[in-house]
């Protein structure tokens, strides 16, 4: 290997990284700024940039280039950047353009006719165009497995190195704890009062609260911007641009609050990453899971904690004194913590968001493995919510069809939101270890030391290490679902003191 | 040819459009959106994404597919897109990388040196720069000329089919009539008073009053947006996202209200491009000169007239009371049509404007041609202001320092602000006599006649024909500098009670 080598594959990459880059700020754009009418021509534009990506992806060069130099002494970062390259290169020069182009079109039509049947809570409309793109991706999964499983192979799109052997573990672990704690807490006395947080809050003042919070995290707003979108979504168009939305409703701080805490989680991810290696493969998010790690360990171990509301809470009052004043602390966190078996997952305590998913999870596994149909899809769904959640869905709308995932094809992206939550625990756990101090600098608003750890240990390494290996390299054990477990256990054993 | 060849050679186009599309997007996203950091990693993106344009410019394939088609039957838009695809990728193809990589480098370091030139007033520093940067564009200029005019050759960027011959005559005729207006002009008695137009203007205000005068004029809200900038512009991502940028100073309404009506004469052209041929090459705006032909057509000669504010000005009153109250039409109008020759060229009201272009294209050309070199420009500059102003510069930073063109390498940029006077000089007289009741219904607030007829005869023609053709076409003559003279006299003898 010559030098140059190294030096076109780092061209290259980063190359592909800045349009990559582009395309989320064309996205960002369409939610966030384009004009009503401007959809139809922007979906033009935002088709000739994949088509250019896609082409920088498979340029044989690159091939050339990922093979000269899969044999030279390169160090950690660029070993890394180059795994990544061969990642995407073998898994685009895998699947033939005639699939590519047949899976774009299912899915846009399949997407479509979700957005009908779920007006319509209208499961059989569906079901067809869903069973077409599902035996497309089953067909892309084998391109892509090599013989080997075929959730797997699509699973790793979103967290590379994770299976489903592995999940089925964690999963199984998990579930039962999830069910029975559920349980105990139906059974508690203790009765949350959501009425507390409902009242009249003013959306100017909505958002300065949660600005004050996310500079309080560390946000830096010199590299970013905090604007209003339909969903709450964060992008990171390099460590110096990060753009996060919120969602505001008059009735209720809580929604906008949380919603912006989970942002600015993963919007201080993408600001955490290293600046000065911006291109390189190697120097972006490890993983969906990790990055919903970020969002949820601020959203919900800090956000939703006892120690940030003893600091907050008279702030928070004080912004809102009509609606929330004499509010007392501990009824204030009862209320935020609320568990309840509900059937919307996005609307889901941190208690039962993990049946949702395992739910989904096995739902999407099967029928991959060509082991559920999808005529079978809806009454399995409600069955296995009525076992694991004690409720059984009314319709479709508010059952199988309420996620928009698999009708846009993405099969094997759900488990990353529970293994967001894993991971969460045990970082949140080695946190508290490193920091003996954190509970008590959160509980003064101090937030930041926080921030400097995740950054040190998360942010700054990029994708050097897969995300089990840096959870395991983090807190010196491999995952285990114990540590969130544990952090379940003894928050709601004191929210609705159980036994 | 076969019908692939046209299709292949229309997707090919409309990638590239497509493209650009993505770069003005960029673009905007700067200049209003990133947040401050986010400049240095932006470039990288920005500059990878030029480097894909480019490529697919000057891909072989395209120029195979233009000679392809050069001798098939065409109807008249696939032609003109043709003679347009094949000017853009004549004009690439025939600069070698070297080259093009030279000015690059040269533009970057003599846009730094003259930002800093100009805060010091200091053009000494900046001339070794700008010497450079002549001498490379002299290079391009050979490159493109073909053995012919080099200032024709960059002009022709700009400004298609017009050639600085036709600019000598053009200008020649102007040059002593503007002289001979402005100095009646100053012999007059009459005084404008512009301290009528000072006083306090909220912002939200401006921009609620200048949002509806833009509504009267058609703008369609769906369709584009405006925001805040430094310096205000206006993209057309496509026909269906057109976005303006006004800036706001709480003084006075009429920079942001002027500019705002402006830059909507750009958003109407824009918005009024045929969206069905979106992706055409021939779809697209004729050129510089007739873009500013809208601005200036709307700014001036509607936005700055009688009719117009005998319908705006009690709207006007009404929402700056406090400010506006007693003003008189006549001598509002006199306060807004002041003629004082001055040094800046983007405060220079109509009758100057001229003077000042007229000195920079016999400059640049000059350059351009060598009859000029770059140590005499600062000298010939003030002479020259002294000669059609008589005003001179004390300093460098208010004359030859003060537009940004030449320092980015833009040379024959100008002449195209002036010929948008001419051209809306003539388009302005035609709309005229063919909406006879035109000022009737300008002076009712009714707007939307005169925008439907430029809708008709410029803005849905797109490129169908060059500049020049479009007036003729039109007005049923050649361009003539008359009708612009003819409209300053008839408008400046009133305002200033000249004979």
């Amino acid at each position: 290997m010559s030098t140059s080598t190294l030096e076109e594959f780092r061209s290259k990459t980063c190359e592909i990284v800045d349009l990559r880059a582009i395309q989320e700020n064309l996205e960002w754009d369409h939610e966030v700024m384009m004009p009503a009418k401007g959809s139809p021509l922007r979906a033009s534009q935002a088709s000739t940039l994949a088509a250019t990506v896609h082409r920088r992806i498979v340029d044989p060069r690159m091939g050339d280039l990922i093979e000269e130099l899969s044999e030279a002494d390169l160090d950690e970062w660029d070993r890394a950047s180059l795994r990544e390259a061969k990642r995407e290169h073998d898994r685009v020069t895998k699947v033939p353009e005639s699939l590519v182009r047949e899976l774009a079109r299912a899915r846009t039509l399949t997407y479509a006719a979700w957005v009908e049947a779920r007006k319509k809570s209208d499961f059989e409309s569906f079901a067809p165009l869903l069973e077409k793109l599902v035996s497309i991706k089953r067909n892309e999964a084998r391109c892509l497995a090599d013989g080997g499983c075929l959730y797997d192979a699509l699973h790793d799109l979103f967290e590379p190195g994770m299976t489903s052997s592995r999940l089925d573990v964690l999963f199984g672990r998990m579930r039962p704890k999830l069910t029975d704690l559920l349980e105990r807490i139906r059974n508690s006395s203790v009765r949350p009062d959501p009425s507390l947080l409902e009242g009249e809050f003013s959306i100017e003042l909505q958002r300065e609260f949660g600005k004050k919070v996310l500079t309080a995290m560390g946000f830096d707003w010199e590299a970013g911007r905090l604007d209003v979108s339909a969903h709450p979504f964060c992008v990171g168009l390099s460590p110096q641009d990060v753009r996060m939305t919120a969602r505001y409703t008059p009735d209720t701080f809580a929604q906008s609050l949380f919603g912006m805490i989970h942002e600015c989680g993963h919007g201080l991810y993408e600001q955490g990453l290293d600046a000065v290696r911006y291109g390189q493969p190697a120097s972006q998010a490890v993983s969906l899971g990790i990055h919903e790690s970020q969002s949820r360990l601020w959203e919900n171990f800090i956000g939703r904690g006892q120690s940030f509301w003893s600091c907050w809470l008279p702030a928070l009052q004080e912004t809102f004194s009509e609606s929330l004043s004499g509010v007392e602390l501990d009824a204030f966190l009862t209320a935020i913590n609320r568990v309840e078996a509900s059937f919307i997952r996005v609307e889901a305590d941190e208690v039962t968001y993990g049946l949702h998913i395992i739910l989904r999870y096995e739902l999407e596994k099967a029928l991959i493995e060509g082991e559920l149909e999808v005529s079978q899809l809806q009454q399995t769904w409600d069955d296995r919510m009525e076992e694991y959640l004690g409720i059984r869905p009314r319709n479709a709308a508010e059952g199988v069809l309420q996620d928009v995932h698999w009708s846009m094809g993405m099969l094997g992206y759900f488990p990353t939101y529970q293994l967001g939550n894993l991971y969460a625990g045990q970082l949140y756990r080695q946190a508290n270890l490193d920091l003996p101090d954190l509970q008590r600098m959160v509980s003064q608003g101090q937030l930041l030391p926080l921030r400097e750890w995740l950054r040190e240990k998360v942010h700054q390494r990029g994708r050097l290490l897969l995300a089990e290996e840096l959870i395991e390299d983090i807190t010196g054990e491999p995952l285990d679902p114990r540590h969130f477990l544990d952090y379940l256990e003894t928050k709601y054993a004191r929210i609705y003191r159980l036994d």
